[in-house]
This record gives C-alpha cells, structure tokens and sequence, in this order.
C-alpha cells in the first residue's frame, strides 16, 4: 500500500543547515519563522488564529534513508528509532508544536522554530490540551537528558 | 512535488464504523486497541516501552476528498479545516496521543484509542512533554466545548 500526499506549503526558518540546529522547539525559544500555505488551499486557515500553537507536520525532505535504530542527539547509545524524534525513520514525518504568532492571508508567522528552511509542511492541527496533554507521563531513556533539549544542538549525524 | 510513504503497520481497535467513534483519545478512556507494526520494522521499537504515551501518525483511509471548511463535530458553525482535527483534510493525516500499555514483540498494546479499526499507521514517536506540551495555550472556537469532548461521539459526516 503506498501512499500519496502533497506539501500544503513550506516553512521558513533561520536554519539554512541540517547541522546546529536546535533539536526540537524547546530548544528554539523566540526562534521565528514563516509557514506559506498555497494560496487556493488558504481558506482552510480561517479561525486558526484564535489558538496559540499549533501543531506542525512535515515531511524531513533532505532524510535519504531509514534507520532502524540511532543514537539520538540526546543519548550516547543506540536507540529504537520509534523511541526517538530522530529524521531518519521508515516514513520521514516530523512533528512541532510551534506557538502561532499571527496569520496574514495564506502566511503564518510562528515563534519556536526548530524546522529546517524549506521544509514540505503536510498538515496543521490546532493544539487543544485536552486532547495532546496526558497526564501521569513517563520518558524512558529520556529521563535522564531532562532539561538539556534547550541548549543541545544537532550535528551532521542525520545528514 | 508528491510524497510517498508506506505504512509501518495497522492499528486495531474496536470501532468497525466511522460513526459512533470517541472522537478524541480523551473520550475513548480505557478503550484498548493494538498496534501492529511489520515484522521487518520492529527492530525500530527497542526503547519504546519506557515510554508511558506515544504519539501515532496515521493515515484516515476512509477519506476520499477534502474539504477546506467542514462543521467539527465539536461545534455547529463552518471551520476551516486546519483549525479542526477533522479527517476531511487536504493531506488525511492523523494523530492521536494514546497510553502504551505494553510491547510483546511487534504488537503495542494501547489504551485511550479513537482510531477506526484497520487504519494504516505511518509513524509512532514518543510522547515527550519537554517537547510537546507548550505553556499558556488558547484554544479559539473550541474554548465553548471544552469538557465536552468526553461525551461527544462521531456521527456521518466524514464519510
């Protein structure tokens, strides 16, 4: 079964280079950017603007290969890549909660951006805590790299 | 410029029909389903179980259009598609924050499933609230509904 999707626009970020990147939004505070939806799908956008963040998922367009386990920017041993927010995964979709700073016809300007220049956005959902907050949440490995995703920085292992 | 991906296994569930359904993991409490991820790809899940939720990407394939606006089952009035997580979308993607109850090879057990029975999934990603959980939320049109959404249920109008 294959199948078929078509980028519903592009980001726009700071970050020219898949190495020394923030890692995920966190680690991107005030960072700004611009999403550009194609304009004759820009009436999907109407009353985005009453929620602060959203939810952006995207297709990692420089990923060439799967892995099935990695060392993640956050970890020094191998992974399940499942486990991971790594780029390299059998489908590679990313996923950001960005905050939504304003919307001008078919552009976005959002602020948290940890998402590479040009990037092929699929889909926007409205971030609603009652449906995207569980409560009681363990992390796994994770638990240990606490408080570090705002200063870590991506390197060229992903490249 | 077109995307392709392949489902990296099938999710399970109760729900046979697309009305009915919780429409949300939060109106589906306790509701148990499985993952079933190929057999090829479960090298992808070490790590996974530490984790207490995870995020499935998946792929609505019983939609067959899109629209741009659509009446959410949350509300009465027309919404534009991005600000709802209706299925109807230009690119039919789905995501849902579920339990992970446990991993016995490649099949998850999940818990709080709203996810129709047979529904191709495309991504699994750890729930991370460093990540995923942004502070100081608004949530627009769907402010009203709030607490609503545990009791409310699909009905016909995206099929």
């Amino acid at each position: 079964m294959e199948i078929k999707y078509h980028p519903i626009g592009t980001i726009h970020s700071p970050f020219k280079d898949i190495a020394g990147m923030p890692i995920q939004p966190s680690g991107a505070s005030g960072v700004r950017g611009t999403v550009e939806i194609r304009p004759e799908l820009a009436a999907g956008l109407k009353d985005l603007e009453g929620f602060s963040h959203i939810i952006l998922l995207y297709h990692f367009h420089q990923v060439r290969e799967a892995r099935l386990e990695v060392v993640p920017f956050m970890d020094v041993e191998m992974r399940g890549v499942f486990a991971t927010r790594a780029p390299k995964r059998p489908n590679p979709l990313g996923l950001s909660v960005v905050r939504l700073v304003g919307i001008t016809g078919n552009i976005l300007e959002i602020e948290n951006v940890d998402v590479l220049d040009g990037t092929p956005l699929l889909d926007i959902k409205p971030y609603v805590p009652e449906f995207d907050q569980p409560t009681e949440v363990r992390v796994g490995w994770l638990e240990r790299a606490k408080g570090r995703v705002r200063r870590q920085r991506s390197d060229e292992r992903f490249r």
